[in-house]
């Protein structure tokens, strides 16, 4: 018999309707994933999968998706549980509890071609950068301190399961800037400043970082001198910006090798 | 002495708070911008403004601004009022209602860069892709049937008011294609089909348009077969797709002439 909870009251569901807050999160290491799609990314990529919930309607839709499945990992739950957990009006019969990935040491081996968020505060953004840096075939990202929490429901929404196919780190960037240049990066910051150069006219490098920053202030000042080269990219003269994401994806883009 | 309306009950107020819906927008041929950004740049852009919507706290903060409109013109407002009217949950102390601009028919002399919409739902998604094409300097947008409406609320925040820079006409992509075609324009659709072209091998031309389509389903068939060429962004081999805003930042970057 699969484990079965239909009282909203049970002590196992209020600890993952806490996984909603990242306090929650920190405390029992778990993130919860909701949807068809996403539980399948994480079943193909094998993440680690404390336990997957589903109704009654899920479990006969999604019943041969199921069947793989230990026992002890499975849960069936009443609309009504499924409801509390969620985060969405209307969810989708199935989720799962993952635990979390939290890499908080950089390691010495690096290369390739890196994202560095700088305090990127709408989850939207940060799971759509992420989204287009898996697409793009970039290596990785450095969540720098600030950001949106990798693992709130929007930004995994937004991400739809592509951090499973990447290299996420979180620190603070002060201090793994100068451990990205030991190992051979060259770091481009954004900057919207005229001493920056138009990226047309920037080479492109393997082991690369380009640090993309907040949505009102854009790069911290401390930030983008301790880059390589500050870049831009070229906008017709009465406008103000490109969206953050905007901006990454066609950055990602212009600077992909090969 | 400007007009003032303190009453949630007054008549005024019940139809300017109409213009939260396509319907009301429609019938009375105004649309709502909230917020000192949009109602600056209605100005600056010298829109029709039929009224600008204050209250007491706003006409402290932007009193100089506020100083050139008529009479006729000016509103204050209780913070009640203004939180009627607004469909933010903290609404700036100031708004203004404008005159639609809507052409349903296509001028016979078109030139330069478009982008078409093809069924784009998310409202996010067309205000962000319409930013991005007044930002890299494209010419203009049309928002084919079943887009996202864009003088709603969510579209008029994520346009930040790049529409007032920007030709933007709505109609009927399958009557207009054919019509671009004999003014002479290229038409790409964008597709994920094996037949379709990477962007790298496609000609970069002056009288272009792109077709970006469905956050879920693409661009519908029957206009991939009314195309010059159908395109595609290569992406790494697990990934589904780009969100679309992204996808069309990274094409108007690419495909923008000089």
């Amino acid at each position: 018999m699969v484990k079965e909870i239909i009282s909203i009251k049970n002590e196992q569901l209020k600890k993952w309707k806490k996984l909603q807050t990242k306090k929650g999160r920190l405390a029992s290491q778990q993130y919860l994933i909701e949807g068809f799609h996403l539980v399948e990314e994480a079943f193909k990529t094998h993440q680690q999968i404390e336990a997957v919930l589903y109704t009654k309607h899920g479990k006969e839709k999604w019943n041969s998706f199921l069947h793989p499945f230990e026992k002890s990992q499975k849960v069936l739950v009443s609309d009504e549980v499924m409801k509390k957990i969620s985060t969405l009006p209307n969810p989708q019969g199935i989720a799962a509890v993952l635990n979390l990935k939290t890499d908080s040491q950089l390691p010495l081996n690096l290369s390739g071609s890196w994202l560095l968020l700088d305090q990127v505060q709408d989850p939207g953004n940060v799971g759509t950068m992420i989204r287009s840096a898996a697409a793009l075939g970039w290596t990785g990202i450095i969540l720098g301190e600030g950001s949106a929490d990798l693992y709130q429901s929007k930004v995994l929404r937004a991400m739809q399961g592509s951090h499973f196919y990447m290299k996420i780190f979180q620190g603070d960037l002060q201090d793994w800037i100068p451990q990205l240049k030991k190992q051979g990066f060259k770091i481009y910051g954004t900057d919207i400043n005229k001493n920056a150069t138009p990226i047309f006219e920037v080479e492109k490098t393997s082991n690369l970082a380009i640090i993309l920053g907040n949505e009102g202030s854009g790069v911290n000042a401390n930030l983008l001198k301790m880059t390589d080269k500050n870049i831009y990219i070229p906008l017709s003269a009465h406008t103000e910006s490109l969206n953050v994401s905007i901006a990454a994806g066609i950055l990602m883009h212009h600077f992909k090798l090969s």
